[in-house]
């Protein structure tokens, strides 16, 4: 049985921050300890002068994947390769119930694609017919396969919309199985009348994207949503959360008691709706749902890390590269040349999210260097049902680990990333601190710039019931 | 080198929860890992089927103090024998500026004390006189010995006023050395009015103590010391917090981003004013400040211990016995016998925190587990400068370890607790959960009913600064 | 021309209260002066010891309306004697958008019915399909009819469903012209599924009406709609507030400069959800949607009554015989026997209004004398477009007035009162203060008990922009 | 008995907006009507064009007054005839009970200056002294006097402070007597600290007294003032609220049912803390207390103007000359030349609130016309007991009116206006809507450029108990 003894490192969790020497064994962390001596067959890495963080757990992707006729620029296995590259090693994927189908066609169909996973994986089910026997998939995914979370789309209207009285239900189900509901907030009937009236009056820059898509919408669906759980008396896990009206929803809500959970992404604390602004189809790069905020959005969004009132901070990596020439044009934003409306909407981002955080959140002061490590890993793997084996260095967890030189100052840039994507969103962003090797069960996929990992070394992750993270 | 070996147990941390044995050599945790062997020289204790809890930190205790004519009833060994067989490891204790003196000497005169302590003990210093040295005094004492808290009592009036300005100035003093300022928030002018109009009265029941000091009177304080802390740009600690009113000013101050922490305590979670009506001088027993409160405060401040508002179960043990005939007059509550006004304030407790906070807070589904041990000992140890050595149970911690068995259920009772007190607050409260063994570094203290310790072997903390608990 | 001269009273309006003798010339107020002395042909008056107030305005009436199989039991000509009896001496009805047809069609029926009208009476279009010319419906009502306030039911679904982007158009349409927006706040979806577990458990109990209906499910629709005004940059007006939540909705609205109006009803201010758990099918008759709430709710309703979050009482009169007997199965809510769904929605209450809400109001120190003709009369007259006519007492307005006795004590009771209904809400409820005559444009219509009014008498209101109220 | 008879004006009270005459006999108006026929003695005016308003009340002024070395500028009878120039016909002025002595004795003293009143006056009784038979005086001055408002300096140190208890018995005393508690809210011993370090530090220009004066000190001080009138069960009435933060606290109370008034002045709702920033001495032009704010406390002002937090809007007339040249030094801001702490606090206003509020509230959309007159007549009216003499216009009012048009545009200018004062705050400010004519109980006044008016003809104003506004 294979053994790595990493040394003199600074380990820090969600609560704690000391030196000592780890070793992995069978894939599982053994021991932990003031000093391990080596062994024989042991392979020994030495983490001095880099804190051993937890491998990062990004709960919010969509890998390998079509929007209509869309695809993303990433397969699998390149995407998930940055992902370690950037010190994640779960994801937590999303796929969706085909049309007509029962959710676990759905299912079985992702699971082809993700067997070539460079990195550990599980998947969320996108709702999307109460009508093609949904509740049934449900309880079947949640009772056989691992699939504890589902996500509902309140942006739907024509025959994927789900209703108000169907979310309530779906919340139910899933709270009775210990599972936990999803969604993505933004009022579905006043995006189209929105974005109805931008293309009467001939708006088709990527700019009306975001004009499309007010704060209000997702203020407004997230306390809809909200008031559901309420009813429902289920946990309620808002995904990507970006305007301060949704911020101020969960607050409140969270205030009298309800549990509800917020999630946000590196682009929404880092740029604005400036972007926009962008000459051209420059713009096109940061047509995603919802958009980019302003900074008293991000202010917002900041002081809910630190309170807890949200709780994560995953990608929605869904990347399309800016210009057809890359790989053709269906993986490119130029599907939407003429129409904002036809730009594939998402972004990429699944390498960058444990830099940036660690940037622009710890060295800046806003949040704690254990708050960091529960935003990146341990909390979403509580709420996912994968912890303790993901999102901790604890004796018995999984060895995923990420040695993070926090001293290392480098330049974000599509020039030096792993994903197969011609942009960056933070092309030319200066951070400090930076992911040097990374370990999955174990085994050291990543050192320095050299990959070591390979396609299908990524487990499939069947997952217990949501925890509590209070 | 002596070296302990705790083995097969539940480790739980405000992070993790997992099974692994434990080593601890020379007082410090040395080793976590999967099965440990034993060695020669070892004591070896098997924790299967119990929790291993990170020993508590009772960051608010008053021990062996005068108030007026009044005298503790615990002696600082008693009390720290109770705590100990409480599962708390590390107390931090408050002693007062002495009138017209530097802070220093009330430190120097605590250490004498202190000396006598069975668990690790800290101290917070109480200012009264600005005019005595107090900056120069607080400055030596942050700077040399590790005392980086300080306490203002809000309620004070007449000569040991300490004014809005002046408790400004303190907050500023102790920001800039990392150290942390604790407010007593009650209005001490409206709580003289309402005591001077029910001495008018003639209202000398207990009771008149509760109904001089509404929620409102710490509502305001408690707002008002927010107040000040913004305008000072300093962190504010708010000790024992129990009206809604003040749970809510915490809330709306750290929902808009300012450093506030809030800390409460067990009585004021499972008991109400409803005490005040027992008949005859029964109700002295609970005469503390400020006073027990409604269900519909518990409901709030539970509320705020799940979400984090609150950040600290402490237990504010400030006990006086019920009968002068146990002690002596001067150590009983019957000093107050004809007034209200004279009943010493306070009530022992040192030794239920943890018991009580597990039944009512992990066992009702009110926070979770971590959250419990956060509350008991990590936050606690990370705000008062004792992090990693105290809070937690990590490589190179102290060995303070509380093996607690979470199935057992008993009878809370002054009969069988360990403090030198005729009565409990608790009395014939029946909880599940119980400290069964108690480690202070390393060292083996309290096993089931017998007392391993002695006076003396606590050692006096030099905290450092105040940390994020973000 | 007939003059009509009222002498001594005590004016009252919603800013003034003072004694003077008021003259009505050519059915307008001509004169208000210390004394004015008595001229042939003028019928003279005395109102000693009387208030003389702005005859009430009632803004939300169902009359001789259908409900499915359902028909009202009052007559046009029968409610507005009874409005007239209990003061009011304007009526603002609601009638619907027929199925598949413009608006203008419902109010061409609704104005052969409105010509038996006792009192003066305006009309709110119900918009039900925004398919059958609607928008170009409203504008021609709007510019050319007088009917300047449209309604949308947020509870419907299926065929009439008036999603979120289209009731977003309504409010922009309406705010264009001057006019106002009426949201009947529930969320539909929500509803229905609850009915339908209702149904599927066999809960068919005029309760379940109640249960079907939470809080939540109009706190959010509220909550909602409130929303969508917001982007719509239009005044919203909130019919039937009756939750809590809702109340919370408004207030944190109108706090941060939204302009939203809020309405309630006596039923909502007296009543509690207790009356659901009356045996037997007595319930039957509290079957209103919303339904009757919490104690806690009234106390909301009536914080914000004198706040000014919410602006107008009304009496959604809308009422059905308890019993088949009296007039026919088709006017009772016994068509609701076996279930709750099928029991005609709605109750009566025009004539009581007044008389209630002095009592419960200003007697009861909750709201002042000038703030209770504000709700009666002046803020619904200046919401819906017909001040000054409507409103007050001022020279110019129409000779629209209640003598109104605050000292007589009497018992409401079906027997005593003028609707064509069975019962009354409000049996055997005391009140102090009543209405003693009334004039509609300077003509007695009522004389203590005897009816001296005669339908068609009421003329049609074609009304003019809504008035900012603040 | 004199008679005066306006024709053909707009008359708008805080509830109505018409077209009549008014007739004024014996001082009181005697009739409205559509039209009155001259007699002979009548004083004739018409009003054609011209809105016809109640008589301004002021009920904030500071009037032939010294605070230390300085003296205001004006004397009873200029700024009383610069009120009435300013279409302000009733003015409550403020005096302080002396040092050591009775509020009986401080307020004969007054009477003394008051009889040189140009327009109606009355006066509050700021209380110094809690020793000094202040109860007894207060209860006198109820009783006998009709002095039925008190204000308290929350802002005082040393031998003048009045502490929250004292506040709390006064809230108590007044409440008692159906009278009002008027508060400056700002905490005396944070600006005493924040004062002295600006000394220490040697910032003497008088921006450093707007820099001592954090929004945070009247927010806190607002806030705990109003926890006192819960406590107390009284109604509270807070002066010259400036800062968002006590416009939010007042907000917050008044939501949850507490009976809070709040009043601002024209200088807070149009200039802003850049006036500070003036170069030289000149910004000692706007050295008042609370000082200028910022364009969100504005926005936060005007809001809670519309909404009826705030009820008033007073002037806070406390002249002194910008140049010791004009009148003397005593009378000047230069007292302060080498230091802001010298510089007498107050500024000009009492001609140029009504025009400023209603250019800058009705004409720009933020307020209504009838609440315009509220703010400036009906609310201050009743609030300070005298209501319906002064306050509105209506039969038995006194003929108190100001001729207003709202077409008229100007320039307003130190050059032109009545006050004995040698610069505007709003120098160079155009405005549209100017008082043109003004009738005192009956007789002009003021008639365009005009004075008809003498000292002394104004009636001291002994007031009743405080009525409710709601």
């Amino acid at each position: 049985m294979s053994r790595c003894l990493i040394t003199g490192g600074r380990i820090v969790t969600a609560a704690d921050d000391y030196r000592a020497d780890i070793l992995i064994s069978g894939g599982r962390v053994s021991m932990i300890a003031d000093a391990i001596p080596p062994e024989d067959g042991m392979q020994v890495h030495d983490a001095s002068g880099l804190m051993v963080l937890p491998g990062g757990v990004d709960v919010h992707t969509h890998l390998e994947t079509f929007i209509g006729p869309a695809r993303t620029a990433d397969t699998v296995d390149s995407a998930t390769r940055a992902a370690a590259f950037g010190g994640t090693t779960t994801v937590i994927d999303f796929t969706r119930q085909p049309p007509g189908k029962s959710p676990v066609a759905g299912y079985g169909e992702w699971r082809g694609l993700a067997a070539k996973s460079c990195v550990d994986i599980g998947v969320h089910i996108i709702l999307t017919d109460v009508k093609a026997d949904m509740y049934e998939g449900m309880k079947e995914l949640m009772d056989k396969e691992g699939v504890t979370s589902f996500k509902v789309f309140m942006i739907r209207t024509g025959p994927e919309t789900i209703d108000d009285g169907q979310l309530q239900q779906i919340m139910e189900t899933t709270a009775e199985h210990g599972a936990l509901t999803c969604v993505h907030a933004e009022n579905g009937p006043i995006l189209a009348r929105n974005i109805a009236d931008n293309l009467a009056a001939e708006n088709t820059h990527p700019k009306f994207h975001s004009l499309s898509r007010p704060n209000t919408v997702e203020g407004e669906a997230t306390a809809r949503a909200i008031r559901l759980s309420e009813m429902a008396e289920a946990p309620l896990y808002v995904v990507h959360v970006t305007a301060a009206e949704a911020v101020g929803a969960i607050t409140e809500a969270r205030d009298r008691g309800q549990t509800v959970y917020g999630e946000t992404c590196p682009q929404y604390l880092f740029l604005t709706k400036d972007a926009y602004e962008t000459p051209g189809f420059e713009a096109a790069k940061y047509v995603m749902s919802p958009p980019l905020r302003s900074e008293e959005d991000q202010e917002a969004l900041w002081r809910a890390l630190a309170t807890g009132h949200l709780a994560v901070v995953s990608t929605d990596h869904c990347p399309f590269n800016f210009s057809a020439k890359t790989k053709g044009l269906e993986h490119s934003k130029e599907l939407g040349l003429d129409s904002f409306t036809k730009i594939p909407n998402g972004a990429p981002g699944i390498e960058t999210r444990i830099a940036m955080v660690y940037d622009g959140g710890v060295r800046q002061g806003r949040i704690g260097l254990n708050r960091f490590v529960e935003l990146m890993a341990t909390a979403p793997a509580k709420l996912f049902g994968l912890f303790p084996a993901k999102g901790t260095v604890a004796v018995g967890s999984d060895g995923d680990l990420a040695l993070f030189d926090p001293k290392e100052s480098w330049t974000v840039s599509a020039a030096g990333h792993h994903s197969d994507i011609d942009y960056s969103l933070f092309e030319g962003h200066r951070v400090t601190g930076r992911v040097k090797k990374v370990f999955l069960r174990g085994e050291m996929i990543v050192d320095g710039e050299t990959w070591l990992g390979r396609p299908g070394m990524g487990e499939y992750l069947a997952r217990g019931p949501s925890g509590m993270v209070v």
